[in-house]
């Protein structure tokens, strides 16, 4: 319940522009009654008179939001934020502010008892290159709401206080080593991640071994970090898949990912899902994200 | 701790092909020692010289094994499983199988408090269609190893016995409404199928709104269950998703499934996910399953 003081990012633009879109949608219409909470929230749409080649929905209603042009490249925040940096200051400030060297919320891409010989001896492999060949561990926190401290909601469309209530779905599974064990490893300069992933028993499709949809869902992720850290990719706009082999379950997944190209304000994103020998290769896929630029807090 | 009675199929097929495809490995190359009871498992090819258009892996090892090919079609059991069906007898031996009229299994796919209206109303809807239509509602289990029983298992291979430990993926989280709630209605005859789907809290990415592999999760869920009762469809090959808006936490998405075209031992099939009044589109997706038929115990 401690509130953390450093200044965080991650999907941070995600949420600036998404509460900047609920806005709109608000003005043009207000919800509908609804005897659930979480029920009467608009859909927000990904697409853009920005984004070309997004194909015009048949029905486009009042939900159908155009997304704001983004903006120039705007210097990081005026001061610096309250906690200081593990990685270097010549990063993009959207990294530097993504590592905090100080906070109270617990960071769930650590080791713990449930992780294989493989992936721990990997996991201290690359805990080694982020000393000097220029690689980042990022912290994964249990919401995407705890990654968005210090950033700037428009008012009435704030984010509940209700933490507890809230999980990102790749960290939904609280018990160690039953669900999703990851951590993401990105390097800012060759806008790369390597994603360590060991799905548990709660993942499966197939007896024994790792549902697609897990994997999906895992790519999804590394990408959406990946994507935000390299270029301010907020949205998924494409995911596809080519499944090659089934994951055992409990074993490790090494998932890399490269940023191919940045067009059009849209990033293009492949990745190889593979043994740690690199002699099993369970999945490739590419991703495309959305680009966008959000703001930080004025008053931090 | 109940004892089913009755044989249930679903990712039957797919249990006897691992099966048959892990002890090939085993005979092939003895798992690693390993601490964790998890790991020393294979991975599985969906590659096969059956399947046309996968690409080769660079690094085709040991691990590369070959899926034998289909049997001709036999005909279903040759006595009917110990719980009769709710559906027609005139449906395919899976479909009738799948839908058990007795079990001690609990049925996730059932109306709880959580549910919105719209998933509530659209479920009485569709389950009025299952009285004359020809729509069938499937049940879901924690786990496919509790769709499998009644199928036959290469000896040694055996699934484990504690089935507390495992569950699919889609039913990992165990709060009503927390994580995924969901039911899909098959039609056997037009090959399609419909998933009521509401993503809880714990499936978030932006705050307020489903992680975009929530639903690729989703998607290719009712896409195996889909192709399995189609065609025996039993592997994804690719999962292909164009995200149009987002979801928001609590309420309902409906994914409309069709198989578009059964061949070269292939189903193709599609995806639309929208809001219930088909005016907010918040994906399209196709998804490639490779075919495969599996035998049932014989001593049933």
């Amino acid at each position: 319940m401690h509130k953390p003081r450093s200044s965080m990012l991650l999907i941070v633009s995600p949420i600036l522009f998404l509460s900047f879109l609920c806005a709109l949608a608000f003005l043009l219409k207000p919800p509908k009654e609804s005897p659930n909470p979480l029920q009467g929230r608009r859909a927000i749409s990904l697409k853009s008179t920005l984004v070309e080649g997004v194909e015009k929905p048949k029905n486009a209603g009042t939900h159908q939001l155009e997304v704001p042009p983004p903006k120039q490249q705007s210097p990081p925040h005026p001061t610096p934020p309250p906690g200081s940096c593990l990685v270097s200051p010549n990063f993009p400030a959207q990294v530097s502010r993504f590592c905090p060297e100080k906070t109270d919320l617990k960071d769930y891409a650590l080791p713990n008892a449930s992780w294989c010989p493989d992936m721990l001896s990997l996991y201290q492999e690359f805990l080694e290159k982020t000393k000097a060949d220029g690689w980042i561990k990022l912290p994964s926190f249990k919401s995407n709401r705890d990654h968005i401290q210090g950033l700037k909601l428009p008012s009435g469309l704030a984010v509940t206080s209700d933490k507890s209530e809230w999980r990102i779905f790749t960290r939904c599974i609280q018990v160690d080593g039953q669900g999703y064990e990851y951590v993401i490893f990105f390097h800012p300069s060759k806008k790369k991640s390597v994603c360590l992933f060991q799905p548990g028993p709660y993942l499966e499709g197939a007896p024994g071994f790792a549902h697609g949809g897990s994997l999906a869902a895992m790519m999804d992720e590394t990408f959406s970090k990946t994507a935000y850290l390299a270029g301010e990719g907020l949205f998924t706009l494409n995911l596809s898949i080519r499944f090659k082999n089934l994951i055992p379950v409990g074993s490790l997944a090494v998932l890399n990912v490269d940023v191919e190209k940045i067009e059009d304000q849209k990033l293009y994103m492949s990745c190889v899902a593979q043994s740690k020998d690199q002699q099993t290769v369970y999945a490739k896929s590419s991703g495309i994200f959305l680009q966008l630029q959000l703001e930080e807090e004025s008053s931090q």
